[in-house]
């Protein structure tokens, strides 16, 4: 027992180190490499040892579990997907959205100088020989390659699909290593706003149809944080770092942060406190209007060029009727390389439904999240052998952590998981045959149906089968229904009982499962 | 620098090891101490090295490819994907069945020992710490590991997804390394051959409803076939390679085979003679009680429950009226290591269709196969603990090669790649904020509609977009239309145009797009 614990500490051990050594460069240190060896000896031992203890005659023990970070759908959680799924694609497909596929796998290099520092949570592909592969870390990216290697300069499309990131998983919260990402993306030289306001258009109309509860979409520009970093005094090369700080604030108060900009990263205390007043700003068409006013922002070319949009963006928005749920908030700093111009991040402002699974302060702020984009005019070029420019805009849904809500607000109700309309079931034995002729019938009239896979079942478990699976019809058949050649149709709810002849019950069963 | 972050590093995961280990109270493990001590030499080392690296300053072209024996869908092979699954789907709703998900990847020692020589061809991640990982290679293995994972014993499930082997791809004729099975899977303790059957009639009626053209669907059984080799003399343990070898009739010729029955795996001629006789022998029903009485056959006991339960299945097969197109073959015997029971495999007929992408004599035989499965009773039991055995049936849909075919079939028509009902058009300058606020009514009205995203379009090209992407109505705003409080709504087939008042103009466009 004692060994078991060790041989798990050990594991758990060697993926800590990896992770370390990746996040601090150095995956291919040697210290790090004899250590890792060591740990593989030793646990090597220790299952020889463990194998010798346990008499396991030889046979290998599965581990019966899904890699960390991942799991399986039960078929409840399927029909849940489906419906979030259904209602995504309905508003992706309204607007006019084709879909593509890509492979969950790219060549490791379509991926390099992608992420910024989130490269370390790559999957890559063991060495087999032949290409070196990483799976997929989101749509966007695929979704650019895609473009330049087609050469297609206008698309308005939408990808639904798994991707793959080696975070520490804090699952009970939706965010897991495999997870769904669901991306509409608009790509093509047109005129300002139009398209970037339709992405926000399309994330009030999901989550608003999902009933998710109350939610907000933040919009910023990247022009308009660079141009208030350089009117603040930020030295250019700071930009970034100065950036990505100013991304914490969602997770931490502005003291933290402030201390964090001079301290850690040797910003002047009077920049800080610049930026501080900036970054507490939130409004709408009202603040754009403001800003283009200000002194030190109006002297700045990109952040006048950058409010200028919000405030068209907001004169669309008006027309698209979303403007209730829109602020224009200017601690929005979300951390993509490749973002350029206009970006936005939706969250629900209800804690309420998921607070009970939450613990830590750090976490309960963040969970909010469900969907964020914003400008990428950079990205297709870095693909293009000549650089050519496709401007995108897009949003993605963090569907998991709507699932997760979903799944929340669905244990009390019961979900189907089939949709089974009649049971063909029988009241005595020797009735196979009729039973599958009925089957076959139903099928054939697109009907659906089951019949259960015994040669006699009984009829009290034929019809527990029906409450257990909502089935809502039985169509039974015994020796008296044989020979009048009629078939009696139970409904489950109420047990009432008629007969029809087999012209009828098609069309029956058709009435009384098209009201549902 | 480089050295400077390593050594910071080391000490940092010293103290984490250090940390870790009094957590896990391993602070006396060999192992740890070990690598604490070859940290410190390391950090002793570095602190006296002073090395020189290279800049890497070339710049890194891309190779826009996507990785071997893989591709993207474009937005046309994804119309055809969404309605061959369409179909696929509604048939195993039809049939009852629930849907469950499982992740990309599994642990590596879930693959371990379940695909025999194919094993090879499993796509492995690297170590990057933690759990050894590898690519599913089919849906198959993941469900049994889900099912003994939660102890379930009944269920009836399909699942759709992308599995993975490391292949040599032959694209064209739709073989790819990433590719979708749709499986169809009955578990549970069942009366004989009555799940079999439903496979067999799903199998029937998808491919039927796909209209590939003409398909037949070849039986056997694992155990016919065990007691054929016994029959005929095959020593015990030779069972599985001269079944491997039967395996190739359908690329090699008869001759071929008892060659490599003979000369490579040391078979008596008179024993590969006796089973030439065998595996020449197709038929249905009468065929199973014509060799329930072969002297040969009607010994071995493992035959004759074949056999019994092959006659068994055709009485079932012909209440489902299946017969037409299930023919009992002796010679099928599929490789996969964990069938137990009936096997069957659905081949088209036709080669007209495809034929024109085929190359060689041995690839045009064995393109037809387009769905396999069979009865797998022990491979549960494998994943369980206690060995518990749950009883399992079922078939997986080559998808790819279905996909390739539909591509060549629909190559010719026009498949649209939205569902637009109208775009909203202008007719002169200026009319950007009347078209959103048109467009933004139409879909909160549940109509698929789009503007285009310039801010003064010319009609003519708004038109064109309309005949280029098959969008059927056209909403024409002009200044005359808005001082009349109407719309123009154009038919884009007809060219024929009626002004609507709103009200009326989303109950036209509902009526005209219903009639499609």
């Amino acid at each position: 027992m004692a060994h078991r614990t060790d041989y798990a500490a050990l594991l758990e051990l060697r993926e800590l180190m990896f992770y370390y050594g990746r996040r601090n460069g150095m995956a291919a240190h040697a210290v790090l490499r004899d250590c890792v060896l060591q740990i593989d000896e030793e646990v090597a031992k220790l299952l020889e040892l463990k194998a010798k203890l346990g008499g396991d005659d030889g046979k290998h023990q599965f581990v019966l579990k899904t890699a960390k970070g991942t799991r399986d759908y039960n078929p409840k959680q399927m029909a849940i997907r489906e419906k979030v799924f259904n209602t995504v694609v309905a508003c992706f497909k309204r607007h006019g959205a084709e879909t593509i596929d890509t492979p969950v796998f790219e060549l490791k290099e379509t991926l390099t100088g992608k992420y910024g520092e989130d490269s370390k949570l790559i999957y890559d592909l063991k060495d087999q020989g032949g290409e070196l592969l990483s799976l997929r870390y989101d749509l966007t990216v695929p979704f650019a390659r895609y473009l330049a290697m087609n050469k297609i300069t206008n698309i308005k499309r939408y990808h639904i699909a798994k991707v793959y990131r080696r975070d520490n998983p804090s699952m009970t919260r939706g965010r897991y290593r495999e997870f769904y990402q669901c991306d509409f993306d608009i790509a093509g030289q047109y005129d300002a706003m139009i398209p970037d306001a339709e992405c926000l258009k399309i994330v009030h109309e999901i989550l608003s149809e999902l009933e998710l509860g109350d939610f907000r979409i933040k919009v910023n520009d990247r022009r308009i944080l660079d141009g208030m970093f350089a009117a603040c005094g930020v030295p250019d090369d700071k930009f970034r770092t100065i950036c990505s700080t100013v991304d914490k604030l969602d997770k931490m108060s502005w003291e933290d942060v402030k201390n964090e900009m001079v301290n850690e990263k040797g910003l002047s205390e009077q920049a800080a406190d610049l930026i501080g007043e900036f970054v507490s700003m939130q409004g709408g068409r009202d603040l754009a209007e403001r800003l283009l006013q200000n002194p030190r922002l109006s002297q700045n070319k990109l952040a006048c060029s950058g409010l200028s949009d919000v405030k068209l963006l907001f004169s669309y928005l008006e027309l698209f009727q979303v403007t209730d749920k829109v602020v224009f908030d200017l601690s929005l700093a979300r951390g993509l390389d490749y973002y350029t111009g206009l970006i936005y991040e939706a969250v629900l402002t209800q804690a309420g439904l998921s607070g009970d699974t939450l613990n830590g302060a750090e976490d309960s702020v963040s969970v909010g999240s469900v969907a964020g984009g914003g400008r990428y005019d950079g990205l297709v070029g870095m693909f293009d052998p000549k650089g050519r420019k496709v401007p995108c805009v897009g949003v993605s849904f963090g569907i998991e952590r709507i699932f997760t809500i979903m799944e929340q607000k669905s244990s009390a109700d019961k979900v189907r998981t089939t949709e089974v309309q009649v049971l063909v079931a029988s009241a005595q034995k020797n009735l196979l045959e009729e039973r599958l002729k009925l089957v076959t019938d139903l099928w054939k009239a697109g009907i659906k149906a089951e019949v259960m896979y015994k040669k006699n079942p009984k009829l009290l478990s034929q019809l527990q089968h029906c409450e257990e699976s909502g089935i809502p019809l039985v169509a039974i058949l015994g020796e008296q229904e044989l020979k009048d050649g009629v078939v009696k149709l139970r409904v489950v709810a109420t047990r009432e009982e008629v007969d029809f002849s087999r012209a009828d019950l098609i069309r029956e069963i058709r009435r009384r499962t098209s009201e549902a």
